[in-house]
């Protein structure tokens, strides 16, 4: 069960979207093809089509994709993005300054789950695709979170684990720029951005905005776009 | 829904424990039966009799009790407390060096989903009956994991919650004691703490091997036994 490894390999976590996305694509790059596996929680997310997209991406990259199911935010309820009762806004709360999307710790349980299954895996290395630059107000993205949390797990797990944020301090523009530069553009066309979960997106929510906004300014076509 | 509120007020993560119930004793003396709320995690456990113990529990000390699902440890498999394929052992697996009934940051996660919980509810004391003393080689039990795990939280929540662990530095006599002290005996023979999940307890597994002793050496009967 505690498979402990003489062989490098990383576990990422693939949520279907752009930036979980590059970060399978650096992995890759660092690991090689047999020294990555993926990780997709199936949270009661609106926008079901997310498993599909990273399924569909671990199989293009040539990946393993484990689902693992997580009902206790619906349970915990209140918030867009699992809540049909509440609506998508485009702006902050006014009440807590974050946007209404926002669950709180939500990363941190990702990223805590995504240990111990790679504990069990005998994998060492998580890969996450979390920001600070364009972060949107979740705290639970700043690299100082994510350095306490790594603390923490591997106090908790005793386990040598390392969290990387390949994306952490690159901004959008950055980012599309190095999915070019690792060949993650093909698989670009199979990613999930829309909090309106459009197909194709709707183009108008905020998450669709920053992705167009971040392929503009590389001067890269979103491969999605041209997606049949 | 996240009420921030001038009265200080605790959550007390629950199992329906001997632990735990000290615990829920310990924060009624301290944040007063207005000031204290419990949450317990239905994860699958083999003995379902604790969700049903933490309720009682809860009832008889006049405080609320949400009950939270959590299907991803049983997803993760492979343990002895949520996987019926695996029996319970009293010696600890060597490869390991941990107890078969270890699920690997089972207690991050418990803290973080109560932080969240906290977090909705305008509560910024946590409180849970986690102990080094006889911490059977959880890693996640212990002092050092679960200050890093407060600094994680604070960050990623933005909040100030801050965990309590009355019970940290004691011994098993000293818990009965403080049990004793706080007058929670009388809820304790709705407790539960037989790893094999018998009423009466089994009286050997080590769980109860470590109760019955804790209370030997308080010199007070266990109310559990005496109960009908």
């Amino acid at each position: 069960m505690n498979g402990k490894s003489d062989i490098e390999k990383a576990l990422v976590v693939l949520s279907g979207g752009q930036d979980s996305t590059t970060c399978l694509y650096w992995a890759l790059d660092r690991y090689g093809t047999h020294g990555v596996e993926s990780v997709t929680f199936d949270y009661g997310q609106r926008h079901r089509t997310e498993l599909a997209c990273a399924a569909t991406v671990a199989k293009i990259a040539g990946v393993t994709n484990r689902c693992l199911p997580i009902d206790t935010f619906a349970a915990l309820g209140g918030d867009a993005l699992t809540d049909p009762e509440v609506e998508v806004a485009s702006d902050v709360d006014d009440s807590t300054g974050l946007p209404n999307t926002f669950v709180p710790g939500r990363n941190l349980i990702f990223l805590t789950y995504a240990a111990a299954y790679a504990y069990q895996r005998g994998i060492r290395h998580l890969v996450t695709g979390v920001a600070q630059t364009d972060y949107s107000g979740y705290p639970d993205c700043r690299e100082e979170t994510i350095n306490a949390l790594q603390t923490a797990l591997r106090l908790g797990m005793e386990s040598e684990i390392t969290i990387h944020t390949p994306l952490m301090h690159l901004s959008k523009k950055e980012t599309v720029e190095l999915a070019r530069d690792l060949g993650a553009l093909p698989a670009m066309a199979f990613t999930h951005t829309c909090y309106n979960g459009q197909r194709p997106p709707c183009g108008t929510c905020p998450a669709c905005l920053l992705r167009a906004k971040g392929f503009a300014e590389a001067g890269v076509a979103d491969p999605l776009l041209a997606a049949p």
